[in-house]
């Protein structure tokens, strides 16, 4: 067993939230001076544990520890280094300071690992900024649409491909669908994170493996459209109460969500998004209209396929019943992505849990690249400024990572 | 049976809608031009019939077919004149003009009533202007909260209390209480008005008698506070979600209407807002808040009391069940105004219902004036400018007022 350089972890922690605490929360900008300020001082890092260095088109930065066979597949253990606005200090960061602290605990003890092993500092993992999820990861693979780059920046309004030419990238290597990454020449990759609900906490344990993140089917714009009346004169029979069936709807899917949980399959249902039309709305009047968000996540392609039917036809009974047209649209989301069995194993760690939450590590998977993530006990969720990991449970988080990355399962 | 005069009902509402129409709707502003240009066609109308004609401090018009005994309390047939903005030519209108046609008809068959019958155009029925309903009905009895003076139309933002001195009336009268109605000189008080809820057109007839008006408990700015969390990351049992939880109060509350319903009782129940916060809700998140209306209105207090009691109960109940803390707040309305059941008896009609809508025939009744009201068959609900009113129905209407007050129950 060789430790990380736990030092050091705390060292890169202290900077990077020196370098970009913007008031309460921490703010590294996707392609912004904020995500450079962390790349800059990882980098600087890595080049101090004497590292090799490379920068892909994208602004992916690759900090390698050569292998014994540098003609192998290498393991890369990686995550992103921005985060949401007045986000907190180890979101995506943490998975990345892993990395170099196990490396440089295997510089120091003069281990040579028998194929190249390469922490990844990924950009654009957050679409807080640019409303696009994974830019550096699917862009590595060459998976990211092209029409992404038309994309504004919510604060500054720049495009995202005048954003990365600004920066010295290369919106080309996007618009050309040019890979920088070959799924065959990565073994594997693995990924350190806070966990970014309270499982572990409630659980009380400090870390967790992975068993693989949940994919999403979201009705993002679901409409109901009755008619307008007065609260008072309209009889029940007489009504088209927008309110009352997408009520009726709502707490009917909590009903289907209890009965696929009862049968033992991994789900979440949620409804963060519903409202009246604020400028038809009143409190004298029946309401003629909602609109909500139907947010189906599950480690299932067939559970999440079910519960989006199971919603359309409540939709067509609840609105005959109640006079109304649901109008569901389009679902919108992402396949799940299971982790690798040997990876979860490896890991070795007593609880194993799905990951609600969306990780660089579901777009390697979905390349094809065998992999694995550990969660860190992380209290107040995430994407905020109390976002809290305990430097305990990150040490024994990585010290599974680095135990991986030195007896590797495969 | 002596008819009333429909030809001068035609002329009215044709002279009405000519004047006050403003695009596809009919704007009769509160204390405005639009009300007042609506005042001078009917002041002309009755000087033309021969009443005698006054108006009082705060601008009603009283329009008189002196009686045998002037000295025999009075009945009243009134409405108001004013509109929504984008309104219909019929709400209020109608009773003012059916009044009139009826005292048109009594005056051409040389018919002198045992007491006066006075027509009376109610100033200011309508809130949508000032936010203060029943001003001149309420201010004629000294019985309108003075702190309404202050209050600003939502377009000019001039207060009441200047509007009312600048077209010459008096807000003295409302800051000293100052009645210019004395409910024991009034005998009875009519009126016809369009229904404003699609039941008569619904059941096929052209009128109804009203009961009484929906008195109202409002639950005006209840919210739910959970917690915000991500929708992917966040199993059930670790949810505070205000959309679940408010979605299974309403849809208890539902219910609970439908069993009040079930036992005969007079009720209905809205939300007519319901919004998580756009400024914090997302997608990806468990709703932490929501803020939602709930109207309760019935003919019965005890109704109204057991249904905000229930409410209260739940909110209790599932806010533990869901972990979050339901604040409904106080509930703000009005109390239900029965009609004298001599007078429901009276206008003879095979159907009778309770109005959901307020009207100024509450404001007597709660004055201690014995009250009547029917209502005429209207498509397309009122407050919009597709109010439609069949004339053959208004006449129907017409006449059950006229032989009311011909054969006075009382």
């Amino acid at each position: 067993m060789v430790a990380p350089d736990l030092a050091l972890a705390e060292r890169l922690f202290d900077a990077l939230a020196q370098r970009t605490r913007r008031g309460r929360g921490i703010e590294r900008d996707t392609y912004g001076d904020g995500e450079q300020a962390a790349h800059d001082i990882v980098r600087q890092a890595a080049v101090a544990i004497g590292l090799e260095v490379a920068v892909d088109a994208l602004g992916n930065l690759r900090m390698t520890l050569p292998g014994r066979d540098r003609a192998a597949a290498a393991a890369i253990v990686g995550s992103h280094l921005d985060s949401v606005p007045q986000g907190g200090n180890f979101d995506g960061a943490a998975g990345v300071v892993a990395g170099l602290a196990a490396l440089s605990g295997f510089r120091a003890a003069g281990v040579a690992p028998p194929f190249d092993i390469a922490v990844m500092a990924i950009r654009g993992e957050e679409s807080a900024w640019f409303d696009v999820a994974y830019i550096g990861s699917l862009g590595a693979f060459g998976r990211l649409d092209p029409a992404c780059l038309d994309v504004r920046r919510f604060d500054t309004g720049a495009t995202l491909a005048a954003t990365l030419a600004a920066q010295g990238f290369s919106p080309e290597a996007i618009r050309e669908r040019r890979p920088s990454l070959d799924p065959a020449r990565v073994r594997a990759y693995l990924e350190l994170h806070i966990e970014q609900g309270p499982v572990l906490a409630h659980a009380g344990l400090p870390a967790a493996s992975v068993t693989g993140i949940r994919g999403c089917r979201r009705f993002r714009n679901a409409t109901c459209t009755g008619r307008y009346g007065h609260s008072g004169a309209l009889a029940r029979e007489h009504r088209h109460d927008a309110v009352a069936a997408t009520v009726a709807l709502l707490h009917h899917m909590q009903g289907v969500w209890r009965r696929h949980e009862a049968a033992g399959e991994d789900l979440v249902l949620t409804s963060g998004e519903f409202c009246t039309n604020p400028a038809l709305h009143g409190p004298s009047k029946v309401a003629g209209e909602t609109r909500f968000v139907l947010d189906i996540r599950s480690l299932s392609d067939a559970t999440m396929d079910a519960v989006a039917d199971a919603a359309r036809v409540a939709a067509r009974r609840i609105g005959e019943e109640y006079r109304v047209q649901f109008d569901l649209g389009a679902t919108s989301g992402s396949p799940p992505a299971l982790m690798d069995p040997r990876l979860v194993a490896a890991f070795d760690q007593p609880f194993a849990m799905a990951s609600g939450a969306g990780h660089d590590a579901a777009v390697f998977a979905q390349a094809g690249v065998p992999s694995g993530m550990i969660f860190v006990r992380n209290e107040h969720g995430s994407h905020n400024p109390d976002e809290a990991m305990d430097l305990a449970d990150f040490a024994v988080a990585n010290r599974a990572l680095a135990a991986v990355l030195l007896d590797f399962p495969f």
